[in-house]
């Protein structure tokens, strides 16, 4: 199956390349249409009964089948039995959703302040969005606002072998070069981290097998220190690098250990997705690139906008980087970089951590199969997957048999040294996901359809490797998909989901900016089948990642006093009884008990322009008695779980009467759960 | 049916009284269980094929039909026949969803900055989400910042004859006393107001049958002008006062004209919620009300909380506000208060414009009827609905039969001349609403149920009048319910849906916060049946409004220019071609098209410090076609639909090169659809 690369330029190719009529590819939109493939067979001899609600309402007959086939019914949580840890794009944040019902379980707040988890409204989460901007301490000077909103993109689920383990979740914003960490025994953030070096990222999250790192890459490459940005564009080969990262995770609490944590200095090519090798490529990462002809723009001057001159050259170069070698020099060959170790892109390249190997038109994803012998790779103006082989990889680094090496002397393994395969998938390939019987699964974006083929050896033994076998259409323009567990050692199969960009036509009457589109496809059948569609209308999600659900073992009631930032017990909460208010000289600490249906005390009283330090301690025991807190006028909002300790600090500057209150509804007397906080002068 | 005060008292509310142990009341959780009732008869004879299905998965006989009658399949958006618009709570924004899908259509960004939307990061919108402070100017001293957030409660779709027209949505702040307007051609928001007088609000808001006002009345009541706040609590009766607020509507544009505008002065109560009068009560509004004694608490001083406080009296106040009265006296009677026209007290009971009632014990919901003669108030510690009747109310007032006058002189309507009759419902009856058949829905807390029964005539005839017919166990504690447009003077019947504030046991394995349930009910059946159950795990959803989908008649896209502000072609909008940058001294002003997949210019340099104001059209036409901008770094995101008209103004304080992207993948070459920044010293 393996093409030369002079066949793959000449021939099939051309389908693709005829795709960019005068630069403006980007107005196809996949005609995928309505043709939904029907499979089952489950649509025949139902009961009068149900056929004739079915027909009351218009449904087709095929239909009952798909609603059978997706409802939870109330009460029985446990027929969701996958969650999908969805990124939230522009809106900065994680969603949490149930499969195959898809209902939304939760939005966790992450890098945007979200008043209803009281996350960034005057608690002590303040202080992790704070931290967020420049690590640490917070925002260095004026210039460098907070940043309060993320592009959320890949969430990153933590692993134990290979496999989701339920512990944490991280996720990065493309936007800015950062990264958070989740979590998930109360499915909050416990830190947002400014990756120096890092302007923007994209390639990562993910984490290596046994969660010894995170990893994330700058997108747009980052301006060298010291570049006049003048004329930083005009010399672009020199100003500008990129970043491949690797965050050590503390192994007890999930948390960046920045200390043991380095990158390796990569070209400045705009490195795009990438992906952890596991099992037979162990130690390595794998990074998309685009842009390798290191365009820039300058469209009203008449040069070509960047999406034509980055569209140039036939192809770019997936980067493979060996962080196990990285590891072992990083002690001896870094330098320090904005508080960063560095390997420079020379010792890279000397030590053997950084290879180049030619990728087809406009390469997106870059995705490794279960074994981890195969990293598959969508080239969007390519109607072909192209799959590298590890062990031919590994082979030809020994072999040292390279093409040549790029302008940074970075070696080029040879395409056909390196691709075991292509799959003719259909048009403009993106990403791939993997089931449990050794097919790969990518989206199509200009085709708005999901290709179904079958793997090499060992992953897939059945039939002929390298299959195209089913395709499906999706509505529309799918980016990401998501196969259960597919992107780790043991896929689950089952279900896939398309995650379609354009809803144009699903949704009706809901104003200018249309939701993106979510579809269930089910993978049991001899044929994928589409079984349901689901607005995401406050976000735009592009990865995500689907675990079982019983892999999560969360808290539901936090142990007494405990502190949602430190997940210990405060020394500051208290039991009931041991309410109380301290007057230190202009402070006023309030330590204060939350429980249905009163605040105690329920009267602060302060002086004008004094500092109120509250101590919140929600003594319940019983799972869901949350309670908010809220001070009219003082933008202030929190949730306070059971048995959370939460912290609040204001100087009072507003003379008068604000009725503080609880803003979860939490019992028949809620709404006379409310307090007094007069401030005199 | 109707009971006398005495009976009242010495009867039926001693079951209810008996709830109250030790002021403990909110540890009660409704104990709903999971006897759902299961309806329609429509499990048996299921087909084979579809059983098999059904009994792999897991599910009941009785969950087939349930399934049926809720799917929605992917590319029907019309089978969603109802939208539901959802206050968010302390999330401070606006749900949408499908019904019966339950599905999340939007969440638009309203009080709270939305990063996906673009709400309040960057663009013209920061503007709207400024004045929502103080009105008009925003902030008026750094004591007072800019809000961001809100606890949304009560959306109002606008009314024409007492029907929703689909025109515009208002949604208050119960944290703030605030109001916020929405247009639903683009379903985006227009106006934040921060009503004067208003320190928190709750009575409202809703509009008038002609959607000549929008309602808003105060929640805790105001501290007055000039009173100290360190001895206002003690002095209760004196410092504090309620304002009911009409806000009228520009019967153009929706937004609210303040000149027009007026509030009646109210006693410190704590006024709660409210409804507009129709048909045969149009002209007045009904305000429920709490804590009639004024108790403050003060529990860490040994005195009682609030929550026991506020329960001592067997009654609080039904207020009835005429405001067609109001209308007639207000250009001549009213005062003016921090910058609204005020009717006061005194003039408020002089003109016959304020009128009592009284209503059992921890009155909640107050709602009218669709031919708008009957009042039913749920109060929270009595198992009866209490029905009242506005010709008896008009009769009594006409009569001046009053029991006698509150301490302000408000005279208050004997409780027999005005109620015609209570229904015993069960307990903690909060909300009511109503279908087209004649029959009252009230939601239960307590005792976790929605109640049916029967209503007076001509509202219903049927059957006997005041009659539990029905009864419906949900899970769990349910606030506020909806039937479809089920307080319009046209309800179409068919679901209700339970806003339930407890899930418990509903959803596993999602952390310490749960999310609220919502429940579908189908009305079609002999028995009311729970349908589905849809979390809510981003918001606390309080009163929603559903209305016939078909009603609302939104843009797809904009017409060419359109500044989502003005809702006008913008000057500064520009067709393809009219690209140019403009250099103005220190200011630099970029006029850019935005398409796929370039943003042109896509090179913009400027020098540190210099303001840079870009003025960006979405030049596409093309249903859908959204394009997203950041600027990393810059803590800017902006989504811009197609047609409209954008601006950005920021100075460009950090030197570097800074790579602006579109975040909204909208074409195969999305990821070049990207420029760069250039701010050089």
């Amino acid at each position: 199956m393996a093409l030369t690369r002079r066949e793959f330029i000449s021939g099939t190719a051309a389908g693709a390349a005829g795709l960019v009529v005068g630069g403006v590819v980007g107005n196809i939109i996949g005609g995928g249409g309505d043709g939904e493939t029907v499979g089952g067979g489950a649509v025949t001899g139902v009961s009068s009964d149900i056929t004739a609600i079915a027909e009351a309402r218009g449904l087709e007959p095929g239909d009952i089948a798909k609603a059978v086939k997706t409802f939870v019914p109330g009460g029985r949580p446990e027929l969701d039995e996958f969650y999908v840890f969805s990124s939230g794009g522009h809106s900065g944040q994680l969603m949490v959703m149930g499969v195959p019902s898809m209902r939304i379980l939760k939005i966790i707040g992450v890098f945007t302040p979200e008043s209803w988890q009281g996350w960034g409204y005057g608690s002590e989460s303040d202080a992790v969005i704070k931290a967020g901007t420049t690590s640490e301490g917070g925002p260095v000077s004026p210039s460098r606002p907070t940043l309060t909103w993320a592009d959320t993109h890949h969430p990153a689920l933590s692993e134990t072998d290979g496999e989701y383990d339920g512990r944490w979740v991280y996720i990065q914003d493309r936007a800015n070069g950062r990264i958070a960490m989740i979590d998930l025994r109360d499915f909050k953030t416990k830190q947002i981290y400014d990756v120096p070096n890092l302007v923007s990222s994209h390639g990562g999250c993910f984490v290596t097998p046994n969660s010894e790192y995170v990893h994330i890459s700058t997108k747009t490459p980052t301006l060298r220190d010291g570049v006049d940005p003048a004329s930083a564009l005009e010399n672009f080969a020199d100003s500008f690098r990129g970043y491949s990262t690797f965050l050590a995770i503390n192994p007890q609490t999930g948390r960046f250990d920045i200390e043991r944590s380095f990158q390796v200095e990569l070209p400045p090519y705009t490195q795009d997705l990438a992906d952890a090798g596991k099992l037979l490529s162990f130690g390595w990462v794998f990074i998309g690139s685009y842009n390798t002809e290191m365009a820039y723009g300058g469209n009203l001057e008449g040069n070509p906008p960047i999406e034509v001159g980055a569209s140039k050259a036939d192809f770019d170069y997936l980067h493979m980087v060996n962080w196990k070698k990285a590891e072992q020099v990083v002690g001896t060959r870094s330098v320090m970089l904005n508080g960063m170790r560095v390997i420079p892109l020379d010792v890279a390249i000397e030590e053997g951590i950084l290879y180049l190997a030619p990728e087809p038109r406009s390469p997106h994803g870059a995705d490794v199969s279960p074994n981890g012998r195969y990293i598959v790779v969508g080239g969007k103006l390519d109607p072909h997957v192209t799959i590298y082989d590890i062990e031919m990889i590994e082979k030809a680094i020994a072999a040292q048999d390279f093409e040549a090496h790029d302008q940074y002397g970075i070696p080029i393994l040879r395409f056909d040294s390196v691709v075991s395969g292509r799959v003719e998938v259909g048009a403009g390939p993106l990403h791939t996901q993997f089931d449990d019987k050794g097919y790969g699964y990518t989206s199509l974006f200009l085709e708005s359809a999901v290709a179904k083929y079958s793997l090499g050896a060992p992953d897939f033994t059945a039939e002929e490797s390298y299959k195209l076998v089913d395709k499906v259409p999706v509505h529309y323009n799918i980016g990401h998909l998501v196969a259960m567990e597919g992107d780790t050692v043991k896929p689950a199969g089952k279900y896939v989901i398309a995650l379609n960009k354009w809803s144009i036509d699903r949704y009706a009457g809901i104003g200018t900016l249309n939701p993106q589109n979510f579809q269930l496809v089910d993978l049991t059948g001899e044929k994928m089948e589409v079984l349901s569609d689901t607005p995401i209308g406050m976000a735009e999600p592009h990865y995500v990642q689907a675990i079982r659900a019983d892999r999560i073992k969360s808290w539901d009631v936090y142990p007494p006093g405990t502190d949602q930032l430190t997940m210990q017990p405060s020394p500051h909460a208290i039991a009931d009884g041991g309410e109380r208010i301290e007057q230190n000289g202009t402070t006023t600490e309030v330590y204060m008990s939350v429980k249905r249906s009163n605040f105690k005390p329920d009267i602060i009283r302060v002086k004008k322009g004094d500092r109120l330090v509250l101590h919140l301690t929600n003594v319940e025991v019983t799972p869901d008695a949350t309670h908010g807190f809220a001070v009219p006028r003082y933008n202030i909002s929190m949730s306070i779980d059971p048995g959370e300790y939460a912290r609040i600090e204001f100087v009072a500057d507003v003379e008068g009467a604000f009725a503080m209150y609880c803003t979860e509804f939490c019992s028949a007397l809620h709404l006379e759960m409310q307090g007094w906080i007069i401030v005199s002068a």
